[in-house]
């Protein structure tokens, strides 16, 4: 008969009682000036082992039978479902297995096996995972804690909305990660029971806009590097299918520019650390201003996984964008001084010499000449502009490169 | 007669009135299992305005007549305290001047003026600024308000500390960076009303020792660029010298390393992003872990002003220090084939190339031999170490640098 609002009420009151964070649900006013409307941001990236994903896992742990528990657990995923099956596992006394592709990186293992939990590492492929965790199941007895075709994982994910209509009760819109479609699923039951009218909008990424092609009945194989990895699902289940269809008015799908833009927005604006699956929902609202304009928004920040140099790699990008950092190439002729005299004209304007090469042997270069690739920090996009006016100035043709990055 | 207890309970209550944040102040396990303590985060940094400032601001300019109302207000900030200022200004419908050193980056200057408040950009130096902000005051009549050197602004920063003791009644110690000391003198009021227990700690960062030396009778001029430029103050005052002289046990001095790595770990565990300044407190705690052990803790993250690109350095330099970024120089033949054999292996090992450089004229490298200079992403320290015993093994001569960061 599936998820009710009392399963998720019920949920609530086990959550508050747990060690798990709730979570602040904060009004950006930055946000919400960029996008017209009113934005309310819950910080789910805050949650115990940084995502939702510790909700469900409560819920369901706590379900299991003495003679489940002493068997034991075992999950696939190498992202925040084993985190949070983990976490709990090691809380109530559970032996948790958790598998992994053998390409994981060491950090994420480790975080694991630092609640405790036996890591197996086997398979390239998510298929390959799927058979090592079946035998496990056949050979040991241990119980699948699937990510999210469960009805005690979609409880358990359902007291994000819960939560959110209590501390805002005039939400109009709330804006949904979907990868697998437990997160939505619980959202909307509970947030449907509480106000029939408001509206229910799902993300997908671009890549994998699964729940979308199972809405249309359409089978479409999903593949491809997406920054949103914790919604790269390639198959949704008839279970969250079934309430999506029923209380989710449209599926938005964004593109990874926009991903990457609000992942980087998210940082710089509301400082906070958002993974590219947890910021689909800024990303969408971003793209279709128009339909949120004027509404008061409930927008959740599924998680922060992310690695530190795709991190770094986003700020650098958007410095790129916005001229922060700019890259040059000068030609020059090939004698003593003029790397200093530009050096020193740069540095007069203060600028930062980032990088610097020095090169004779392009052949778009003049043979008795030599171009210079200078990669430089600037002040702002003005600023920009007047270093490379002041280079020609100077007499050196100066053409703008492309970001590296 | 100066700042009391009323006066902060006063504030509080403004502050509940106003657009102001009620910001969270949670539980990190994380970081409590690394300092073998109870920490929770008071993250001011999602505070409007991104920082503490916003309170003291409110506070002030509510306290103006209307004839200093209508006259305007002006500050001397290029940070938290301009944003703050200007953005209670535009609240009330107060005129307000901001000054800067006339080589703040446009960003900053774009951000004041958003709203509303003019800026005024002049002088390389503070006290030309000061001259600038003296003039104001003369010629036009204008309100100072000082960043700390005022009841008002010292009574509305300590509604934090009357919020984090709201929270956690049973905090042991508080630790609270010290830039003027407006923020600590108004925490420790708060606390010690509350609890004559409770211990007070205050950081400043290692370029600026400013208040332990006030502390101390010593006079230095305290100079150089820190991470933590939002407490890079040269001249405390009597006003906060006094408070935190009957009021702060001790203060901890921690350095740039220090401060870099705190960052990054509020980034990387806590998911959110700190400035340097705001960044000090966990820095203190990291550095003298003994004193701390089995405390329960409330530490301010004050502010979220950081620049991107010290931001994305500071991420890239820790992925080099725990060798997730390596570089490799190695010694290889000057023949065709070499560097496709290479990466070759490398790209086998899934180790990704982010930059290579191949050059012939190193005076280390034998005459008919060449240097390949390779930066590579690698899972983590282990897989590191295999691709670089790997490349070893096809013959060839490795060293790893330094990092370049």
């Amino acid at each position: 008969m599936g998820v009710t609002f009392d399963d998720i009420k019920h949920a609530a009151k086990m959550v508050e009682k747990s060690a798990l964070v709730r979570t602040p649900f904060l009004y950006s006013r930055r946000l919400s000036e960029k996008a017209e409307a009113r934005i309310h941001l819950k910080y789910e990236n805050l949650q115990r082992t940084n995502s939702f994903k510790a909700r469900g896992a409560l819920i369901k742990l706590d379900s299991l039978t003495e003679a489940e528990r002493k068997a034991g657990i075992v999950a696939l995923s190498a992202g925040n479902h084993a985190q949070a099956v983990a976490y709990h596992a090691q809380k109530m006394g559970i032996a948790a297995t958790i598998v992994m592709p053998s390409t994981t990186p060491f950090v994420k293992v480790e975080q694991t096996e630092s609640y405790g939990a036996r890591v197996v590492l086997e398979g390239q492929t998510l298929a390959d995972c799927r058979e090592v965790t079946n035998q496990l199941i056949e050979n040991e007895g241990l119980t699948l804690v699937h990510p999210f075709d469960d009805d005690r994982i979609i409880a358990g994910a359902g007291t994000v909305g819960l939560e959110m209509l209590d501390d805002v009760a005039d939400l109009d819109i709330l804006v949904v990660p979907i990868g697998g479609g437990g997160l939505i699923s619980g959202i909307a039951i509970a947030a449907k029971a509480i106000n029939p009218d408001i509206e229910i909008i799902g993300v997908e990424a671009g890549l994998y806009p699964t729940m979308r092609n199972a809405l249309n009945g359409i089978t479409v194989d999903c593949h491809g590097q997406t920054l949103a990895e914790g919604i790269a699902v390639k198959n949704v289940v008839k279970r969250t299918v079934d309430i999506v269809r029923e209380h989710v008015s449209s599926i938005i799908v964004v593109e990874e520019d926009e991903i990457e833009q609000a992942v980087n927005q998210l940082l710089t604006i509301i400082k906070s650390v958002a993974e590219g699956a947890g910021a689909v929902g800024l990303a969408a609202i971003m793209q279709q201003k128009s339909r949120f304009k004027g509404k008061n928004i409930g927008l959740v920040i599924t998680g922060g996984s992310i690695d530190s140099r795709i991190l770094a790699s986003i700020l650098f990008r958007e410095l790129e964008r916005s001229s922060r950092i700019i890259n040059l190439r000068i030609e020059i002729a090939d004698q003593p001084g003029v790397l200093a005299e530009i050096s020193a004209l740069t540095g007069s304007m203060g600028a930062n010499i980032l990088d610097v090469s020095h090169k004779r042997t392009f052949l778009d270069v003049p043979a008795k000449g030599a171009s210079l690739d200078m990669m430089l920090e600037t002040r702002d996009s003005r600023h920009a502009e007047k270093i490379i006016i002041a280079i020609r100035s100077a007499g050196y043709k100066v053409i703008r490169l492309e970001s590296k990055a």
